[in-house]
């Protein structure tokens, strides 16, 4: 099997992932934060430290800001409905997916908000100048992706992130596809809310995401429950991060995306180049197919390559690839349905092949063959 | 180390249930019903089959209605939030854990819905008499726990789930205590809705809980996103169990929670003579000790056993236990707060120890001793 769906999932994770889950399982089952005894104590501290260094790696001001969820979903969730102001406005783009989408469709749905969702200039990039225009005062929130999760189009984030905070403004990026593969800063690049998914750049199990908050405004919890704090009260604490994360945290899925991060720090050039590499050489190749339409720009090395085979259903060319040659990509839609209007492709979907570390050179040319198959079987 | 924590979560995971975490991370990693190539639908297979087991393991009638959740706190969101009824009245206990209080509380707060906390008249047992007099017109759930995390006093679901359904009120269940313990089967005992968490008593990892939907009424998600179905549509889609479930799900922890599930079909009795045994020889030898009082009625054998020496602070014991010798137990509230108002016992907390299938008589006797040391320290 070649799998060329990391996009949705990586595949392969690092052994040390894999040996801090079962640490994690075998050594480490008790409650972190809910009692004070040293099986609690230990767990605690090891997911102290995961956040303490997913606090660095994002450059957020305090561990404790980090909020560990089910997912990015989950995350989303909790950025968009926990700030969710009655009668104020967000900006969004085109370019989002449904996990953006979705939450803030359920707030204007609700007559909370007030949503604008604006169709980017230029397909391979978010700019300030999209956005500017639409704040008005009184919006409150940008939200918009970093890399799209159809064609890796990238978002230039720094100059967003200048034009909230000179606007007051909450700025949620959905980092989903970014964290990992680049450099992100919070702090630097004014990024109020980043939403993050353990499983796919960050290399970690399935099951885990967090919400790294940074700055002052008010969110609310979303969920309700047992905090181990303030036991008495039966109203959710304020107190972060035991406040966003009522019940038990899956804490062996917490310690394997640490691990995740450790990998990444330690290789992040070599991931870089490698991801870059591989994309460049797809989408060269691509390129060289005239029957082939590339909807990722040729500059943009970010790892997601979205191509169709002259206008054939994107499913009907998946299912050869996984039929014939169990080479796994993605068609349809990939969850998001503005971006495919926007790319005139929500009829034909997008075939999405996406490059994690682990690919090699030689997954890639198989893809290139069956694809040349596909084109030969269909067209001679 | 000695932990008797096992209420907070499981220490000893079996064998089986770490293979198959390390067999969804090395072998599975692939988003189920997101694609439709080989590594998606194998891993939905496999998702499919644990769904299939929790809906055979608790008497449901479509597997397709168990939501995986992050934890049982998660569940019971969704279950109390999810079903939340503008000018509706809800009956809930003093007995309760803050994740089903805080919640219900919060929709109170908020205007949405009528709360009646009952106070039950036996300390060890909820009751259909407990609950039926305060059914109003407008009452549409009745939510209780199954086993109190507190002392383990055990609700009589049979009798409340006739009610409910004579009174057509959705019933609501916190299983985080006794599922695994105690068979339950929602459609012979009435029961629309089960929490559940995966990392107690079906001894799978932390980080996976789920609710069981049983019946027919409306619940609507408290979460929006990506679910892999109806992708054009900005609205969450309908189909169960997706509408739920949105972003990725942990497929690994839902490997571990069902071979958790498998080992406790398998060894069920010995489970249930095992915990008992222990909960029986425990009560009976802290009777023998007049300084102690203790809350769990001698005829119940649920496991969870608490206590306090004298007047001492519930704390002050725990840590004797844990600084001397490295006994884990858990003292104040327990994150039940009004069990506590009810039990008097808000100062002091109580010392709770919990039981599982792993624990074994010398940890018990050690205990024992360790409690015979503190009495001497203190009394003598």
């Amino acid at each position: 099997m070649i799998y060329l769906d990391n996009s949705a999932t990586t595949r392969k994770k690092p052994q040390k992932v894999i040996s801090e889950v079962v640490r994690g399982l075998t050594q480490l089952s008790a409650n972190p934060g809910r009692s004070g005894h040293v099986a609690s104590l230990k767990s605690a501290i090891e997911v102290g430290n995961v956040r303490e260094k997913i606090c660095n790696f994002f450059g957020m001001e305090k561990p404790e800001n980090v909020i560990f969820t089910q997912n990015c979903t989950d995350a989303l969730n909790l950025a968009i409905l926990g700030t969710a102001k009655k009668g104020g406005h967000v900006i969004t783009t085109a370019f989002e997916h449904n996990s953006t989408l979705r939450p803030l469709t359920y707030l204007q749905s609700k007559g909370i908000i007030e949503l604008t969702v604006v169709e980017p200039k230029n397909k391979n990039c978010i700019t300030k100048e999209d956005i500017a225009p639409y704040i008005k005062e009184n919006t409150y929130m940008i939200a918009t992706v970093h890399i799209s999760n159809v064609d890796g189009a990238e978002t230039n984030i720094d100059e967003i992130g200048k034009l909230c905070k000179e606007n007051n403004i909450i700025y949620l990026v959905d980092a989903a596809q970014s964290a990992g593969h680049k450099l992100i800063n919070m702090q630097k690049q004014n990024i109020n809310l980043l939403a993050v998914a353990g499983h796919k750049g960050l290399l970690g199990p399935q099951g885990i995401g967090f919400l790294c908050i940074n700055g002052n405004f008010e969110i609310l919890p979303i969920r309700f429950g047992g905090t181990g704090t303030e036991s008495i009260n039966l109203k959710q604490p304020k107190q972060l991060p035991e406040c966003f994360e009522s019940g038990t945290i899956a804490l062996p899925n917490i310690l394997g995306v640490g691990a995740g991060i450790d990998f990444v720090l330690k290789h992040q050039k070599e991931i870089n180049l490698k991801i870059e590499k591989l994309t460049k050489y797809l989408i060269n190749e691509l390129k060289k197919r005239k029957i082939i339409k590339i909807y990722t720009d040729e500059n943009n090395l970010n790892g997601v390559v979205g191509f169709n085979i002259s206008n054939i259903d994107s499913t009907i060319v998946s299912e050869f690839l996984n039929d014939k040659y169990e080479i796994c990509v993605r068609s349809g839609l990939h969850c998001a349905p503005l971006k495919h209007k926007y790319l005139q492709t929500t009829e034909q979907g997008i075939v999405r092949a996406s490059i994690s570390y682990f690919t090699n050179e030689e997954e890639i040319k198989q893809l290139l063959f069956a694809i040349d198959d596909f084109i030969k079987t269909y067209y001679l």
